[in-house]
């Protein structure tokens, strides 16, 4: 079994009561700046503002209910768990999270808001956690990003992409485990070949660009990165082998340029974006990544999920 | 002489390749809240990121070659000299802004940045020493608001917004002098009478409310605003007209609700707005303003000039 755009496709009719389509824009005011045609794809401005949603809808829908009855399970600190608590309150299953003690609490709040269940543990412990709260009570497990109905989901920002852009050049999408961006990659280049896809993740943490090189999964050293939606080390197994097939270009971008990001998109553009979704629009305005001027980029904004203390963070960033 | 739907439309042929026609995006995560369909017209993404550029624009066009040689005079502290500014730079042209010592840095750096020769001078002296720029050197005045072209330029926002959401049931306008009401209301009332059209201004500076009450022109105590956008103390004498024959209902709106809109704007729907640009939202959110839950409104989000440091005033701002 693996991903096909008929998955995509179906997901996408599963999904549409659920999620909004969101739109994308151009954004002709940083395009002296950035040096080519700039459009955002505005995840930011999806329900419980982040993708993730897509593929935990998509995923839970497909459940029986008998598994819905006995609730689902979720180990995360940010957007996933949000969209995993919001998805179980707007269907009145039970929802249970384990949630590391690294969570923002802003985010952990978001968490908190849909009425799931938190169990406090750390990065270290949280998946021996979940594994023991699917075996003790019959959860079903809700992957973040290994998992085809995940992915099927997060690959439906692809099919509106080229639905309202379809003469896109290139899509930069940034990439945590791989579940976006191998959706994405599967609905684009299963139906329009001329797209590039790319992915793009923290020069901190290159487990994609080193998979690729090694042609194998390969973990990285955890160096941190400030994208708190961009903390992965290792690839998912089920989604290195798509990237591998359909991703044309990964590029590394520094913390830097990130927060350089993220400050030009809200200061110039006036979107409130978190710092992982800024990677993109950052790589190229640090020329860490190199466009052409008649190039139409469509750089995909994943979420806004930050809370307003957080905005200190680039104070005093330049861009 | 006065203010016509084609004056309106031949702004727009005549503004086209100087602006941009900004998005009308549905906030569907704002809409429990709010209690009602929400729409906004990004105005903070147009170029100068403020709709001043569309009245600037279409006046500076129809000026002679022989006014352009001698240059344009106006007196702002805001967004309108920053699009005075812009203008003239992209046509070649001199530009000379009187600005009041309550600028704040931020606008004053967007007036510069564009090359426009800075007079500074005070809020009392600001009108004499314009007149003065006027007679000793034959510049020509562009008025902020009280001006047909001027209007005529504004009124474009309101075509745009009957062509993006025809079915519009209310369009809400920040109004300070009454340039962006008045023009919106023509173009609106002049092609579509089932919209209704309502201006906004802050509960500290009523004076279109007391005008309208007095049925003439009244000037209001200067209790100040927040708003910088919004400090007019009295109605401009072309506009009033116009707005007293076209514009449905005035609601005066709080200090602290601007505040709440400003902040429920950038937290929830991600964009960031001045907190002029927010006073509709924040009206609706603080039940100031009474809206129905079937009702398909526009708020104008007039401009997103606003400095970082600015974004502590709501710091503490719950909504």
């Amino acid at each position: 079994m693996t991903l096909s755009l008929s998955d995509i496709k179906a997901a996408r009719e599963r999904i549409a009561p659920y999620v909004i389509k969101t739109p994308l824009l151009r954004l002709r005011n940083l395009e002296e700046t950035l040096g080519c045609e700039v459009y955002v794809k505005l995840e930011n401005m999806q329900r419980t503002n982040a993708f993730k949603l897509r593929g935990v809808m998509n995923t839970i829908l497909q459940l029986t209910d008998e598994e819905l009855e006995r609730g689902v399970v979720t180990s995360s600190s940010g957007n996933h768990g949000h969209a995993v608590s919001y998805a179980s309150k707007l269907l009145g299953i039970k929802a249970t999270i384990a949630v590391p003690d690294t969570a923002p609490p802003f985010k952990l709040e978001k968490i908190k808001e849909y009425g799931a269940e938190i169990i406090p543990t750390t990065v270290e412990e949280r998946f021996k956690l979940q594994e023991k709260l699917v075996e003790e009570h019959g959860y079903t497990l809700i992957p973040p990003f290994n998992d085809y109905r995940v992915m099927a989901g997060q690959g439906t920002v692809g099919l509106e992409i080229l639905e309202q852009l379809p003469d896109a050049d290139h899509i930069f999408v940034p990439a945590s485990g791989g579940g976006l961006v191998g959706g994405i990659a599967t609905a684009v280049k299963e139906s329009a070949d001329h797209v590039k896809v790319h992915g793009v993740e923290p020069a901190n943490l290159p487990k994609f660009a080193a998979s690729l090189e090694n042609n194998e999964i390969t973990q990285v050293e955890n160096k941190g990165t400030i994208a708190d939606g961009l903390v992965s080390i290792i690839p998912g197994e089920k989604n290195f082998p798509i990237v591998q097939k359909y991703v044309d270009t990964f590029y590394t971008v520094s913390e830097e340029a990130m927060k350089k990001g993220q400050k030009l998109l809200l200061m110039e553009a006036k979107i409130l974006a978190e710092i992982s979704s800024s990677i993109g629009i950052g790589g190229v305005l640090n020329k860490e990544i190199e466009v052409k001027p008649e190039d139409k980029i469509c750089f995909v904004i994943t979420g806004g999920n930050l809370g307003f203390d957080q905005l200190t963070y680039i104070r005093d960033t330049e861009y």
